[in-house]
């Protein structure tokens, strides 16, 4: 049997991951591949308590530094019991936001230092890295009138102000050009095929 | 206004840290001294809500590595919200238990590697350093004996065997003796008044 691969999705709020996560994995599925679906912060019993914890109350609830440490003890935790022992049973794992959100929203968007994450991720995900990121890019106006849409802002960080989702989305980007042997930016405009056919089409050049 | 100091009490489980840290506040505010009571994991409301998490359940509800991670976050929200703003304004801290218990619990007892914990430290404490940490020291039998002596194992950590009691308490004694200018080893073995002159003498001799 061998290991599964390890695919990230990651961007700003309203980009439209959580809908092209499911598209994705539909379409794995279809080929008779075996994935299991999960996300971030969550996707393991305790890291979806940390979840609770790290994503409710107030936008100033917890510091940028304290953010980052319950992140990547979700981290620890959702790789330990959920996508490690997929992966080495030859699942493949589609996970909605992995460690570049803390990059981008701790770091470009709070201010954390970048070695500190980098020290975390190196201890942490260590060996585990994503086979493939795919990060979904929209102007910030865009994203944050989609996820406003939907009713309600959801989470602490839909309610911070725009020059944070600025400097998230300059974040993320600047990620996808440090890392271009893992990273596909997808451009997040357009209808939902249409934007699925772009994650399709960087899946199998990538990975099949 | 002077910067107040910071004293912290460690050790393993059943050694009477907490009815010493009662008796030192009283004794430091009959000298006028204004001091805030403390510990950890805890001492701010987040951190409180993260204690909840880690301490509560099996065993082995979190790795050694995510437990780390979850008292390092606690840490820097008690920092930020509680001692830092405390210590500002001239008040003495007295804290049960700090970073020396990730040091002893999840790396001497618990395998983590010591580089990564002392980046961590350095990153989150960094100059907010104990100005004096009180190691109290006993016979592993002799702790888990009064702490079974309360009626119930409080934590997930007194459950643990034997001999991570004794990895613990060997962790503990060589981080008095790695950092002598800090740390003050106090043999807990006796009753309350005579441990009580032990600190006081420690305190006395450091920091009056």
């Amino acid at each position: 049997m061998t290991q599964g691969r390890f695919i990230t999705f990651e961007g700003g709020e309203g980009t439209g991951k959580s809908t092209q996560v499911a598209r994705l994995v539909d379409r794995l599925r279809a080929r008779d591949l075996e994935v299991l679906q999960t996300r971030e912060p969550g996707g393991s019993d305790g890291a979806e308590e940390i979840r609770n914890l790290a994503l409710n109350g107030d936008a100033g609830r917890w510091s940028p530094m304290t953010e980052t440490l319950l992140m990547f003890a979700a981290r620890s935790d959702h790789l330990e019991r959920t996508i490690r022992p997929a992966l080495a049973v030859g699942r493949w794992v589609v996970c909605d936001r992995f460690a570049d959100s803390s990059r981008a929203y701790q770091g470009a968007g709070g201010g954390v230092a970048a070695a500190f994450i980098e020290m975390l991720d190196a201890a942490v995900v260590d060996a585990t890295q994503p086979d493939l990121t795919l990060v979904f890019d929209l102007p910030v106006e865009v994203g944050l009138e989609r996820a406003f849409g939907r009713g309600l802002f959801e989470t602490r960080f839909e309610s911070k102000g725009l020059a944070f989702h600025e400097r998230l989305r300059q974040g993320f980007r600047e990620i996808a050009a440090a890392h271009p042997e893992r990273c596909v930016i997808i451009d997040a405009d357009g209808d939902p095929e249409t934007v699925a056919a772009r994650v399709w089409a960087a899946v199998a050049e990538r990975l099949l």
